[in-house]
């Protein structure tokens, strides 16, 4: 299947690339520019394409993003510390940035006539990010498939939308995912920050897939601190 | 219910944006430049939006219609004339554009804590649109009541989607809209052609309503011709 990966140079978004390039036929990756703050991981997508042999495209909707305000990855808000606490991650949440990105993707896909999204949702984010559901996946391509009927058919395959950040890592491994070359951070260090939400849920990934984090820290321990403080 | 109109600068969508301030609270207009040849359209939008006396945004997804090539829209491939030819039509087809523009604008919508999107598909546009017909319209708002669970509850109102063009002429004038301040033609003339496949379509739509159309055309009897042919 001619699968069109987006892709934003983060961990879970290179393993799929990895894995579509293992198993199917992948024909290009899709990143978006909206304006996040650090551009570190568009870096980490073009040199994944160049990696496996494909095109790159980076699409530009930084002014999507300027009218999108209230949140964290494109506002001058601070990005919290910590771990899997919903409140301080409500505010990294961009109004409908799935759907932007997906309808978008998909018409890029039908312009290529591929047959498929990639797209690299997990289950991890299902308590607060409404849009990584599997009903929002499921009601997202029954919206396609009216909006593209006659002209074109193209499969939204979101692997990891039932499995944890562990499961991803070792299905990253297994494909040979460079984990060094993709990035995680919501703040803007020379390394990962190892104390943003992400960074906490990055290093805890590793440790539940037994798997080493071949990824330098700023805060190399603050993780520890953070997941037991959300298990108590 | 606070309302954001979606204006293209089109007969359809002022006409919405007038029968919305009518008989809801209009919050505001958005439109989209994506390429298109000519930006005469927007012009129309931001002098419906002053006239009605809310703000306009336009957002910049060129970048989008640049990446979505094969369309006369935004590429140099010859316009149509006439009426009705599906195959002439199809040329003029985005692909994915209304999903990528409504998902925009309920993003827009749910930042500014607006009830509903207001957009003017319409029943004529059913036979070579899958993306106006109702069916689409309906799988759409399932995907966004997913997208925003829990952020954001907003409606698609799209009043005209079982409507012909007749019937927005005749809706529109009810609400006093100024139908020489609206564009439709898919050509760059300082007046309408009169020969395009929407240039036809909206002077047979007044023609229907039987209400005096005061667009000045280049060639203003060509639709009667283009229509008997279509009817013949």
């Amino acid at each position: 299947m001619k699968t069109l990966v987006i892709c934003s140079g983060g961990l879970d978004s290179v393993s799929l690339a990895h894995k579509v390039a293992a198993e199917q036929t992948l024909t290009g990756l899709v990143s978006f520019d909206y304006g996040q703050r650090h551009s570190k991981e568009l870096g980490f997508a073009a040199a994944c394409a160049q990696r496996l042999g494909v095109p790159h495209q980076v699409i530009d909707i930084r002014d999507i993003g300027r009218q999108l305000s209230g949140s964290a990855l494109t506002d001058d808000v601070a990005v919290p510390d910590g771990h899997y606490a919903e409140e301080s991650m409500r505010i990294t949440v961009v109004p409908n940035r799935n759907a932007i990105m997906l309808a978008i993707a998909f018409g890029v896909a039908a312009a290529r006539q591929d047959e498929a999204v990639g797209v690299a949702v997990h289950g991890g984010d299902h308590f607060i990010y409404p849009d990584c559901r599997p009903d929002f996946i499921d009601a997202f391509q029954a919206m396609q498939d009216r909006a593209l009927d006659g002209y074109a058919n193209v499969r939204l395959y979101a692997p990891f939308v039932n499995v944890s950040k562990a499961d991803i890592v070792t299905e990253g491994a297994r494909h040979a995912t460079p984990f060094d070359q993709t990035w995680s951070c919501y703040k803007g260090g020379e390394i990962h920050c190892g104390r943003c939400g992400t960074c906490v849920e990055r290093r805890e990934a590793f440790d539940l897939a037994r798997l080493p984090d071949p990824t330098p820290y700023a805060d190399a321990d603050f993780w520890r601190d953070a997941v037991e403080a959300k298990r108590a």
